[in-house]
């Protein structure tokens, strides 16, 4: 047979592993630098902590679990019955239980849940684990990819707004990505929403105006109309996303456009105390056509977008009222932020970001000239090995030829080649590869070489 | 709803995490220092590169992923007839094509044969991730695991061997894990199957065999007769499984014993290979019981247990000949192994051997004593931050012994306070919980103090 992957699915090889992992490790190492504490959830959940959670098109992505057992003849019956009900759209527990999960905000709800009376208060949580769903693959977009999220859930302060900033910032300032942080708050949509009608109008205002990028103006002016907004509504919210300048002006200009509005009097107190904390930072700026699709976000919204190169956002957030209702649990205020781990892969490929150190792993590769040599070479070998320097020895005796590739093909900059003559005069040869620089030095000194 | 976890399933809280992670860095760094390559793989794998790979009990326990869109109407007569054969213990690709995968050896034949002419051999590859199996969940054995494997393809070299014992001693040297390194070697049973009789009979002699530690001799005898052999045949099983002594005198009962069989010379030979490059290896030994269930091993065979603890092997791999073969690549010989992480980290446990300082993780708590108090602490936070110390502040201003709590909870071990007084004076008090040490220092000193 011959083997595939299935659809949207990716094998990472080293090179692509090393790159990924720098950025995983920055996130993680920023994460914990704020105090965040990992967690990690199982790969399945029950199908009814999933379900219902991510709408209708959302619970269609789920990948569900066969259950097992099923050639069992006493439940062969039950299973006919039960698996007319799955041809009808609905889960059976009988076909299926578990399904993967979708994101990591649901599972992470359930846990807290599950562990509310152990959880230590405000509780700062991070994940990066992979997710899947069912979606068509196309470019970018995978059924099997990493989340990456950082969330403060049990309170209300601003602060730890301040803070998911702050880290969005020293992340990408790591990474060496420039971003623009794009921040507004759906307290001035739901304004917004009021001035034109009320505040159920949300949903018609918000997402069209999330469209705004990709299909401009006149679309979305048309859209507006076609969900029931009138002429004079739709006048005001082109006043709207029209606000331009500077941070302070914006802020000065919403004012006077929904000032009036308690609940936009509170979204512009909120966004200018996250101003006050970013005075220095030259990438935060106000977006009041940030609308962030999710319903589920109350308060402030985070957009990352990267410059310099053509791309969607590569993270964003928010602040929700109720993680764990669904869970009956008291809802749980919080604040979350996400990396998009695959893009900011992409965005630091096209832009050479990628440090070529990172593909670097053996420095060292000894030559196998013999038994008698190669037993010299590996006694050479576990003492560098113990000084913390990657090494290896060719696995065999073999022509000089096939082990330089060897060491050139693993991108291994060093090889000490071990022969007859230097085995008796207890010497060995170093050579850069790199360099072409090659020089003869004592056994004994080797330990001490230095592989930069 | 009350929320709840699949049988077999666990979450993984930061205290359980950071101690996890110290295993698998541990066996990571080591496999880097050895030259080994990481590589990861999906989830799924089409149900096909897995079917059939793990014998008929297998099979029964692979996770199988439920087809999407079976609810649309025109797929329901097709959907009807595939459920049946469901029934009937076949895999239908109108109800499902992909599962969870089931081991990493599988997966890695497959990337192997897809990347066939893109790599470079030997192939040294390590891959840590979880896998899935329908098992019954019990003590010690769950749904969801991780396997962390590395393997060398693409070499016959008895190098490899010595390789992957040297990784052994070293992860459970830097570990602090005291455990013996069994070695033998599939031919040396061969031999002893053709003296029973002829090689086909291995199964029947190693099944047995592989059951000696738990049920005891007298039991084996009976299975041993059951399986056919005959009376004089279980004596020299017997003859074999008692040799005893040291590693040298083992060899010396095992040449009398099989020395004259050719594949039992040859088996001989490897192991004294091993030995000759294990001579200052205390833990190593041969042990001519050990036979490791799988067929798949056809040289080396490895098993590593702990000492000072009940428990089963935390370690195991072998030599096989023919990786790839199942995907229609000329079959690539290749050595193995893998550690058994969820065991290691009960030994760990039980031995008290985790380090207790793998737990601190923020090290400064700045208590929030008012708006202008958080906001001198917050600066002074970003900076002990740029320097690397992990540090937060308290989210809202609350009282003393709030915050003080969350300190506690936490194993934060330090404070900084920054009261009114503090903040006119410019200083900062802090606060070693542990040793109830406390300070007061100028605000611009923070950034030298060392917190250690």
């Amino acid at each position: 047979m011959k083997p595939s992957l299935p659809q949207g699915t990716r094998d990472f090889n080293a090179t692509t592993i090393r790159k990924r992992n720098y950025i995983f490790n920055t996130i993680k190492n920023v994460f914990e630098l704020y105090g965040f504490q990992p967690l990690e959830t199982p790969a399945m959940e029950n199908l009814d902590t999933l379900t219902g959670k991510y709408g209708e098109e959302g619970d269609k992505l789920l990948f569900k679990i066969l259950n097992n057992g099923l050639e069992r003849k006493e439940k062969h019956e039950q299973a006919r019955l039960d698996f007319e009900k799955v041809l009808e759209g609905k889960n059976v527990a009988g076909i299926t239980e578990r399904a993967l999960r979708y994101d990591l905000t649901i599972p992470f709800a359930r846990y807290v849940a599950m562990n509310y009376g152990q959880l230590n208060f405000p509780f700062k949580r991070y994940q990066v684990q992979p997710v899947w769903r069912a979606d068509r693959p196309q470019k970018g977009r995978y059924r099997e990819f990493f989340q990456c999220d950082a969330d403060v859930v049990g309170s209300n302060s601003l602060l730890n707004e301040v803070e998911l900033i702050n880290i969005y910032t020293d992340v990408f300032k790591q990474l060496n990505v420039d971003v623009e942080i794009k921040i507004n708050n759906r307290k001035i949509l739901s304004a917004l929403a009021e001035l034109c009608g009320g505040s159920e109008r949300i949903t018609d205002i918000t997402v069209p105006i999330d469209k705004l990028d990709k299909i401009g103006w006149d679309k979305v002016k048309t859209e507006l109309a076609d969900r029931g907004l009138q002429h004079l509504q739709i006048e005001l919210i082109e006043q709207y996303i029209s606000i331009d300048g500077d941070n302070e002006s914006k802020i000065n200009n919403i004012k006077s456009l929904i000032g009036e509005i308690e609940i936009g009097r509170q979204g512009i107190r909120e966004l200018e105390f996250l101003l006050s904390h970013n005075q220095d930072n030259a990438n935060f700026s106000i977006d009041f056509t940030l609308a962030r699709g999710l319903n589920y976000y109350t308060g402030t919204i985070i957009e990352i977008k990267a410059q310099n190169v053509q791309m969607g956002s590569i993270g964003g957030g928010g602040r929700y009222d109720d993680l764990t209702g669904l869970f009956d649990v008291p809802g749980l205020p919080g604040v979350g932020i996400s990396f998009g781990v695959d893009r900011m892969y992409d965005v630091m490929e096209e832009l050479k970001l990628f440090p070529s150190s990172l593909q670097t792993s053996t420095q060292v590769l000894f030559f196998n000239l013999g038994e008698a040599e190669s037993k010299a070479a590996y006694d050479l070998l576990r003492q560098l090995r113990n000084n913390k320097v990657k090494a290896e020895i060719y696995h065999e005796a073999a022509k000089f030829d096939k082990q330089f590739k060897y060491a050139e093909r693993n991108n291994i900059p060093y090889i000490i080649i071990i022969g007859s003559k230097e085995l008796e005069a207890g010497s060995c040869v170093i050579k850069n590869i790199a360099t072409g620089k090659q020089e003869t030095i004592e056994q004994a000194e080797l330990i001490s070489f230095s592989f930069e």
